[in-house]
């Protein structure tokens, strides 16, 4: 499995009139998550776009508990848990307060794309190596 | 059954580096389909929270088919295809783009909260009343 | 003098805790505004781009006077009062609430950049002769 | 004087079709420099608000020397040079990339409000006790 967790702290302009970060900021939040858990492989998301993949999202789920407040330090646990066989990636997520309270949790398939042709691909080899060490 | 249309136009700051509409941006333009979709009903969301009534998004999903582009002028609809009975409301979305195109689908679920308890309720009698001539 | 007017509501995630239209989201209303009016020219800024121009900001500057509410319909002003001659382009902005309230005023320089060479250049004769009915 | 440094990461969605760090963006990240520069007084923008100030922008000003890119790492400089004696607070800014790169200046001019009134008033005491020991 590989894990990681992010710091992100609400900014003000992701509050809403409610007094909570903005429903829609967690895709953002998510996605920042999501480099972090490259990262742990060893590259960062910048690095594959590089190397001619593209990786755009196909399902995004998230089911809110409880809401985030402005400058509240939150932890992204973002987890992939089973190595990617075809042409998906499956992101696990867990968003967690300062006090670790549960916010919300979710996950996010990502389509792998070849860029030189704009199609569905599995994986290249330099990148499913790197996952497979953690699986 | 209640239906309501939004045409959106996609900003340039809501693009990204894909040249893509920003997977995260959809939260935004769904939010202002469930503001059309409650005009239907004679009043704004504006009012709704005026009124008294909080809806934060307990659950929001979205799977992405195809990708909008800058400039494209977007249709959102929205649907409640069913009375709600308890202390949420469920919104189906589809999107599509000027060549009708289906972009994406997807449902975001709304609590019902009474400001004065912060406290899940029902629908207040001036909301369900004006929801049932759909139903 | 090229002028155009652009109706904006302000959406719900567009919002902060204060309760006003975040003070950077300005900065997407004066661009679809810049994009109206070029639309007045008679072309997109999508087609600028296609065509081989990209017009990154210079400079950008805003002073705000009243703030802007949630489900507000802000009017943005638009306007070129000069004929560009080196390798700039002034758009000057007002922003007026639906009770005719000026809210704020600013200005954005775009510089002119051929996407071939990557460097600073005049209007191309396609843009600037569309402009020159104009002064 | 009062100076801080702020690291911020771009993220995938601050990116636009050119490539670039949306211009827009910059708001945010400035206004991330303003409560670390606060922080250096002992307290955060939150407290602030909780004890009755609100500060909204009155001017921003933004200069762009060189586009930031997705995934740079940012370090914006923010500096109040000047104590404030009426109902203003200014901050100024430099935005730096990881090759030491200066990307953008600006400024920020703050008003002062007491949130009981709604109206604009001089710094509190504990708010300008805090800022003299810097002068």
């Amino acid at each position: 499995m590989i894990v990681s967790e992010t710091k992100i702290r609400v900014r003000y302009g992701e509050t809403d009139q409610m007094g909570y970060a903005y429903y829609g900021i967690y895709a953002q939040y998510y996605e920042v998550g999501r480099v972090d858990a490259m990262r742990v492989l060893g590259f960062s998301y910048k690095e594959v776009e590089d190397r001619g993949i593209m990786m755009p999202v196909l399902e995004y789920n998230i089911k809110y508990k409880k809401p985030a407040y402005y400058d509240d330090e939150l932890t992204i646990v973002t987890r992939i848990t089973e190595m990617p066989t075809g042409v998906k990636v499956n992101f696990e997520y867990e968003c967690f307060n300062q006090h670790g309270d549960l916010l919300n949790t979710g996950f996010v398939t990502l389509a792998i794309i070849d860029k030189a042709t704009n199609k569905l691909c599995k994986l290249p080899g330099w990148f499913s190596s790197a996952m497979r060490k953690f699986f």
